[in-house]
This record gives C-alpha cells, structure tokens and sequence, in this order.
C-alpha cells in the first residue's frame, strides 16, 4: 500500500500552523510498516485541488486528504470532491442527527451553516466523527481510494485511528511492523548514541532499524522489526538490556509520560503528592492533572513564585533567601519539606530557578535551576545547567523534576550514572 | 513572485521529524508579500526529485528545495540537481577553504565526505553557509528560479535571510502583501462566522480575502489584502468594526497571548495577580510564567487540587462545599476572595471543574466548569460547559478564565455579549 498525504489550508502554506497532521499521519502508517511516499499542502482552491488529486492518483494507492471541511465559506474540500467525483451533495440524515445531538448536548444553538455539515457527497462511505461536526468521506475509486477528513487534528486523529486504518490495513491487507520505543529522561541524544555504540551495532546486524527522536529533555529510541516471534523477542531483549543500562534514564514506553508512570507508582503505594514551584509556576502540578484520575495521588501545590510568598505561605528562611538568594540549595529544600507539611502529603517537588531570558548573573546563570524532593526519608537537592531559552528550560525541569521523583520513589541511585 | 517548496527526506515522510522548514519558510515569504502556493515533501529519491522540479517548474517562478545536501550517502539532491540541470560537479576552491576553516576552527578533523561538499554543480551562484559546511546553490532556469538548501533548520534559515530572501525579493521585484489577524477567545468558529456574514460579503466584495483558524477555546480570523494605502485602511476599518461588535470576545491580534494581553494590562495599572486553581492544576499560573517579565505582576497560586487544602489552605467553608460541592458558585467565589486577600494581590483567579473522563454527574455533567474572579470590586464567577475531553477542557478553562480577568480589567460587560 503506498500513500500520499494531501493537506489543503493557506494556513499551511503561510506558516500560520506547522503541518503536524502530516507528521502524525506519517508517524502511524509507519507503525503499520506502511510508507507515505509524497505528502503536499495546497491551497484551497478548486483547480489546485483537482491537480493535486490526479497526480495522487497517478501514483499511489491510497489519497489522504485533510482540512477544508469547516462549516465556512473558505472550506471548499467538500464541494469539489463531489465535482471531483462527478455527484451531488445530499443531506445526510444520520450526520445531520448526529451534528444535531453534538450541539444539543453542548446546550449550544445550531445555525445554518451547521446544517450544511450533514450535506455530503452521494455514495461516500462517511466516517464518524464523535469528535466534531464534519465527518470523515472514503470515496472507492476503482482499485484506488480518497479519504477527505477535517483538518483539526484531534478530529483527524480519532477519524483515522476509529475508523479509516483500521479500513485501510483491511483493505490493503498490509501487515504490520513490530516496533518499541524506550523513553529516556535526562541524557542526550549523543550521549545516549555514544554509551551504546556496541548495541547498535548488534541491532544493525540483527537486521533491527532503530531510530532516535529527540525532544526538550527527552529522548525516544525506537527499535523494528519484521512482525514475527525471532524479531519480537530480539528487540524485548535489548529493550531488557536497555532499562537495565539506564534504571535512572530508562523511564517508560511508547507514549508513556512520566506523570503517568509518577502517578502508578504513587498509586501502587497509596502515596500522595504536592508540589512547591517557583521557577516552573505550576507547570509540574499542570502536567501532573492532565493525568486522568490524579486526584488519587495530587492534593495540591502552592506557586511561590513571588520570595514573599515563599517566606510567608510557605514558611522559607527570609534570612536564608537574603544569604543564599532563592535559587539555592537551602531554599529549595526548605520549600520541598515545608510544602511536603503544609499540604500533608507524603512527597512533595520544589522547584527554583532562573529560566530566563533575564535574571542571570555569572554566578548564576540563565538555565541553573534546583529541584527538591522531600519525601518520608529526608529531602534531597539536584541542580541542574540548561540552556538559554525559558520555555524550554521550564520544560526540561518539569521533566527532571518528575524523573527525580521516579528515582527517589524506586530508590535508584541518580549520582552514579 | 510564485513559491512552491520542496522539502526532500524520509524522515518528514515517515513523521520522525515535524516539517518545520516549510512552515517557516512560508510565515518568513508571507511577511514580505509572497506567498507560497505549493508546498512538497518527498523521498530522497532521483527520479522522485526530478517529478518534483518539472512540475514545480510548471507552475511557480520560484522553487525552494530544502535537505538532502549532508555528507553522507544518502544525501542525493545536489548530484540530483547537476544532472537535472546538465553540468558536471566541479570542486569549488573558495567553499573548499571555508568548509576547511569550518572544521580548523571547531578544531575537528576533516574527512574526505567533507571535502566532497566543496564539489557544486558548475555554473550555479553559491549562497554562502557560516552555519555548517554546505552552501546553499542558486540555479537561472530560463526566467525561473531553483534554490537547493541545506535541511538544518538554521543551516537553511540563515542562508534564505542572508542571501536568498533579498536576492529573491530583488530579482522579482515583489511588493509585500498586508495582513493582520484578529484573535478571538468565547465564540466559536461557526458563531462568530454567523455574526460577521454581512462583514464577510463585504469584504469579498472589497476583495479582501479572509480565513478562520480555530484551536481549542480560541479561534483566529486573518484578513488580507495587497500592500496599499487603500486597503491598508480597509483592513484596518475591518479590524476596528470587529473589536467594537466583540469586545468580550476579540482580544489581540497576530501572535499575542492572552497571558501577554493580561500581563500588560496588569502592569500598565501596577496591579498584582494569583490564582486558586483546582481543576486546571496549575496550566494557569504556567501559562502566566511562560511570558517573560511575569514576576512583575504574577506573585503565586495555590493549586487546591484536594478538597482538604481547599479548606485547610485556602478557606473554603467546609460546609459550602458539603452543601453545594466543590464545583460550585459559592466555593468559586471564596477560592477567588481568600485567595486574594492570602496571596495579597489585586486579582485573583479561581477555578473548579469537571474536566473528566470520570466525575460527571446527570447534575454537573463533565466540562462544566465555575470560574472566579477576585479584584478590588468584589468577585464575579461564571460557569461553563465546555466539552468531554480533558486536555481540552483544562486548556478552555485556561483562556476563558484570562478573557475574562482581561474582561474585568477592562470592564467589559460578558453578560450581554
């Protein structure tokens, strides 16, 4: 099965929104051991997209269209696949009920241009969408098929992954690659490459493709294979191999995040957890509760980010900040032990830091930042050297933070390495 | 001056790395007028490549082709190119000396895949690369233009702003295109599309053109036209009659935050600012301490996830929420007053909510959320009933309760909007 990705917007073509539906399409069909060959963005305008799907046509086998199913005026995609494919648009009753409920249930009023979302294509095969208003349309062409879906990448995700591969993969009876990805916090890229040169080696001639996919403070190794037993067990070992290399990198898998594997932890142990964040301004706390179900382990955090509310909410050493300043080791812990029994929890995470761009000094430069984790046993302190820009650095410690936690949580020693 | 971009990898193909060159490149000609009309990514492939020029040749006066210049094996594009225009590699003695002092001054040694990047198809004009070792190349196609850099995003962008952008804008003489977008926080795409229909036929009929781009509980609305006095003011009358329909609903424009907006409200008046947030854990005072500057008016929070510290820490009367529960009016309000008078600032947000999967009822089904705000007049809170995912609903909850403390600021009236 070979793929072309289609992605209509002008917003795409100015750099008003990075293309990440083509990442993401991408990203799945490889999982699937299926390559996209050619992935364009147009505009949205009839004529281009006209050309873009011939030439789609001309060369692959399946047509992946996104964007342009809106209910404005700038959202042509619908109409011209019905010219495309030569049929009249017909209001669809079991969209148009659909659209209906999704608007009731929001206590929202459904106007006009709503309606004309349930009008679509006669002899598509629609796809769902309980995401949104606009569904998904496949359209069989000979040997060949289109698939148009909203440009919204939510929308687009839960259509494809409910719905248009699981169709796909039937369709084109493609079978899948087995693949892990191990998920490391708190070393680089180069590093990690560098410490296991010899394994890959080994993969390499083991016939497994690996790959490295960094990102802010965190890095994904993704090892294949062919989809079966010998290469299943080859790459569960050197997953083995790998955590045990690295018990205090070596956080989790595929799209595991450290708060999830934090909060199962916490859970596993009836743990509960608080945080005091100055630096990260209740970015760990934040990523904390998108976790589903964290009111188990999370009671709460105070943002100290003001020194006075340090000094007074939190109960830091005014002297202490005076000698020391509020980045400092002493602080830190204070705010880790004393929010560990204000909040009445078992665990709490301090954070203080300057993340910049302006606050640096030689002594303490944009990028230093202390983490503290005060637990039943003590408290202990890390400092950390990042880099120069502030979302990033407030990223990173979040991420190191969590990490820290990890270790502390499965007493793995983080000072040998 | 038409642009269509040629971004050459598998790696952007199988979704390892997100596209950000094309985007970049599109926002950057964007702001000097000219748009790109198509956009490509395809496999390092010669005859994939050599498709890609013919058509791209057919249809645009300028082609951008980014990647596939390193040194290693897999890199074809600039043997590709030599071929596709019909002359030989030669060694360029001045890129030879460059890429030699590249690696003296990194005091690394050089091999001889290095000495290969200095071989350039004969005849086409070298942009010069301080950023790495691979220049970017120039080719006259009749009265076209193909342009080959390097995929290193800052490879590439240094080279277009040094050399290409200005050679490009010179040669075709282009006249910028004006542009400004309005932000909007409360009102959906499709609403805000109903309100503004007579607006929209006029500025059709101005020949303006217009897009909506929606995100999650914040949609942007882009209007454009050429770069002249008359439409300049045009737009800008637009613009005008939009902030006075919206004025609860249109908060900036172009890139600017909500966080950003509030922020310079709030310095502007010297005022103060903390939030009590339960459901959002947080993502408010962190996207308030993502703007730099913001410990001139962000003093702290109190993240009250648990009901505990909503009583113990904040205040809460614990009988209000045995009677009402936690996501209330009346607990709202008394997160949003004691927190103010606690954290000692002028505006206080609060927050409690149904963000889900779990915690609704048939009564507070989930995405309902109360929001508080403290200030100097008293206290105003607000429910709403946002959707059934999580993330989404903290982020709504995130921009709505900024819109509305920018609404109080202002005192704008959200009741009658």
């Amino acid at each position: 099965m070979t793929v072309e990705v289609i992605c209509i917007g002008d917003e795409l073509l100015i750099g008003q929104t990075v293309n990440t539906n083509a990442t993401w399409i991408g990203a799945e069909l490889a999982n699937f051991g299926v390559k996209v060959m050619f992935s364009s963005v147009i505009k949205d305008v009839k004529s281009d997209i006209c050309n873009a799907l011939d030439l789609a046509l001309s060369r692959v086998d399946v047509v992946i269209v996104t964007g342009g199913l809106g209910p404005t005026k700038d959202d042509v995609t619908k109409s011209v696949l019905a010219e495309y494919f030569k049929v009249d648009l017909e209001l669809n009753q079991d969209v148009l009920t659909r659209v209906k409920a999704y608007f009731l249930k929001r206590g929202k009023k459904m106007v006009d241009v709503n309606v004309r979302q349930a009008e679509l294509p006669k002899g598509c095969t629609i796809l769902q969408n309980d995401m949104g208003t606009a569904p998904g349309m496949w359209f069989d062409v000979n040997d060949q098929v289109v698939v148009s879906l909203p440009g919204v990448p939510f929308e687009m995700k839960y259509i494809l992954k409910e719905h248009g591969f699981p169709l796909l993969l039937d369709r084109f009876n493609s079978k899948p690659l087995f693949q892990r990805t191990l998920q490391f916090q708190g070393i680089g890229e180069s590093y990690l490459a560098d410490r296991i040169s010899d394994l890959e080696e080994q993969m390499f001639s083991d016939g497994l493709s690996f790959a490295y996919l960094p990102s802010a403070g965190a890095v994904r190794l993704r090892i294949s294979g062919k989809c079966n037993a010998v290469d299943e067990e080859l790459i569960t070992n050197y997953i083995i191999e790998l955590y045990k290399r690295f018990p205090a990198y070596a956080f989790g898998e595929e799209e595991e995040s450290l708060s999830e594997i934090v909060g199962t932890l916490l859970v596993e142990d009836g743990l509960s957890l608080g945080t005091v964040e100055s630096c990260t301004g209740g970015a760990i706390a934040s990523e904390l509760v998108r976790v589903p179900g964290s009111s188990r382990y999370f009671r709460g955090s105070v943002i100290s980010y003001a020194n006075e509310v340090k000094v007074d909410f939190v109960g830091v050493n005014h002297s202490d900040i005076e000698r020391d300043g509020a980045v400092s080791e002493v602080v830190v812990k204070q705010m880790a032990e004393n929010g560990r029994r204000h909040l009445g929890v078992d665990y709490c995470i301090s954070t203080s830091g300057i993340t910049g761009p302006e606050g640096g000094s030689e002594e303490k430069p944009v990028g230093l930042v202390w983490i503290g984790i005060a637990g039943p046993e003590g408290v202990v302190a890390k400092h950390f050297l990042f880099g120069d820009f502030r979302e990033r650095n407030i990223r990173k410690t979040v991420l190191s933070a969590l990490n820290l936690l990890r270790c502390e949580l499965l007493e793995i020693n983080t000072e040998k390495k």
